[in-house]
């Protein structure tokens, strides 16, 4: 749906030190990262630092991981602007869910007059999840997702140190992959291209070069994905979460070996 | 200050996955992660999801990171309570810096009655940052840091997937190094563990685990560290922001070589 708002990339040129020995002059392509603020229905919601390139991807699947939508059709618009200092995203969403804005933004956080204390917040931050979809596929699938990830990881080649998050069908092809500073944001690009696309998980499953923390169970479910594989070691709470709800987790998956929880 | 509020590593059972062959059961120490409400002055301020070990020096380094404060001094007291939900901080500031806590809040989100916009949060999240302590050490005590870290990661031995942050001597030396999940609470730690024991650098410097991105640059010029050295790579932002304060950069820091800038 977009394209890049700014380079992902830009060269710059450092010294390399040697252990040993004169440094030299290198240019090294270096990732950006720009801060992208989230405007929904006129109320700012948040600011993503993240790479500038799928936006409206990106603001699509953070709508999706925040709850304040449930599926395309609760978006009316969706509006992007350089402004110099940053990334502007405007959302439009439906009239049906304009009310949980303002809910989410006083339950994110607080001020003199609504008066949240830090217990409410606690209570905010592991809200329920729904009941994952079920997995049936097999392990093959993602060993074979694991070889072919690294040709859909070309900002990664050029700059190292950026997260992808890709779509893989049953059999392990990737179907899509993004990239982006941040995992958070690689898998929200992700999962609100499928969205935008009208593109269902279809017993397939995401395979994503991190470490499997809470909030990425928690898309991964929110999204309707059956199962979520990641190269890194998941934390205890992912786990929790995920057996929680009955969401399939694959993770350290290596070349040889991964780990199966759920 | 504090110890762990709960243990930061549990074991948990996975299958163990080959490649090609019958699964097996494996037991697998996870690094946990919990959320941490940090309240200030009774207002919720923010949620971190952290790993719970030193949640005072986590509270402390974060307060300044965000300017909440300037100093130890404006920390009256640090209250920790574990919810069960997660974990709750109480942090109670003097009264000289009290009216930022409300300000600070109001700027990072908004409300239907407060009504800021997503270009006025933009604003907000690049700052201008003070200027940075100056750099006068040699690249070798780089070296002899990235060396000596291991031994100073018993976590990430147990668990992998979670970073560290080392203050060192201008030698080189690891004076003291926290873990964490993320990369922001790791540094946080380290900074408000100087903070509260009223330890500066001294002409030392960082070393963390991760990439370099803008909020670590950002914290190391606050807290008044000379330098910052990273073993992965730097965002575009973060050298920006760095050669804008005259803070002092190293990154992809290996055995063999380094990034130098600034």
């Amino acid at each position: 749906m977009t394209g890049e708002v700014r380079p992902a990339a830009i060269e710059h040129d450092f010294a390399k030190v040697p252990a040993t020995g004169p440094a030299a002059p290198v240019s090294r392509a270096l990732a950006d990262e720009v801060p992208i603020a989230i405007e929904c229905n006129g109320l700012a919601y948040a600011v993503l630092m993240a790479t500038p390139a799928a936006v409206e991807e990106l603001a699509a699947g953070f709508a999706l991981g925040e709850r304040l939508i449930d599926g395309v059709d609760d978006i009316r618009a969706i509006d992007v602007n350089d402004t110099g200092e940053g990334i502007l995203v405007r959302l439009t969403l439906a009239r049906r869910v304009a009310e949980r804005i303002a809910d989410r933004v006083r339950h994110r956080t607080s001020d003199a007059s609504c008066g949240l204390c830090g217990v409410e917040t606690l209570a905010q931050a592991l809200r329920p999840l729904p009941a994952a979809a079920p997995w049936d596929g097999a392990d093959a699938a993602v060993f074979a997702a694991y070889h072919a990830l690294r040709d859909h990881q070309p900002l990664n080649a050029q700059t190292g140190a950026v997260h992808a998050a890709a779509a893989c069908t049953r059999d392990g092809v990737i179907r899509v992959a993004f990239e982006d500073v941040g995992r958070h944001n690689a898998f929200d690009k992700l999962i609100g291209s499928m969205l935008l696309a009208a593109q269902t998980w279809d017993g397939g499953f995401a395979l994503l070069t991190s470490r499997c923390s809470f909030e990425l169970v928690e898309k991964a479910v929110l999204a309707g994905c059956p199962m979520l594989a990641t190269i890194s070691a998941p934390t205890r709470l992912a786990v929790e979460r995920a057996a929680g709800a009955g969401l399939t987790l694959r993770s350290l998956v290596r070349a040889d070996s991964m780990l199966a929880s759920g």
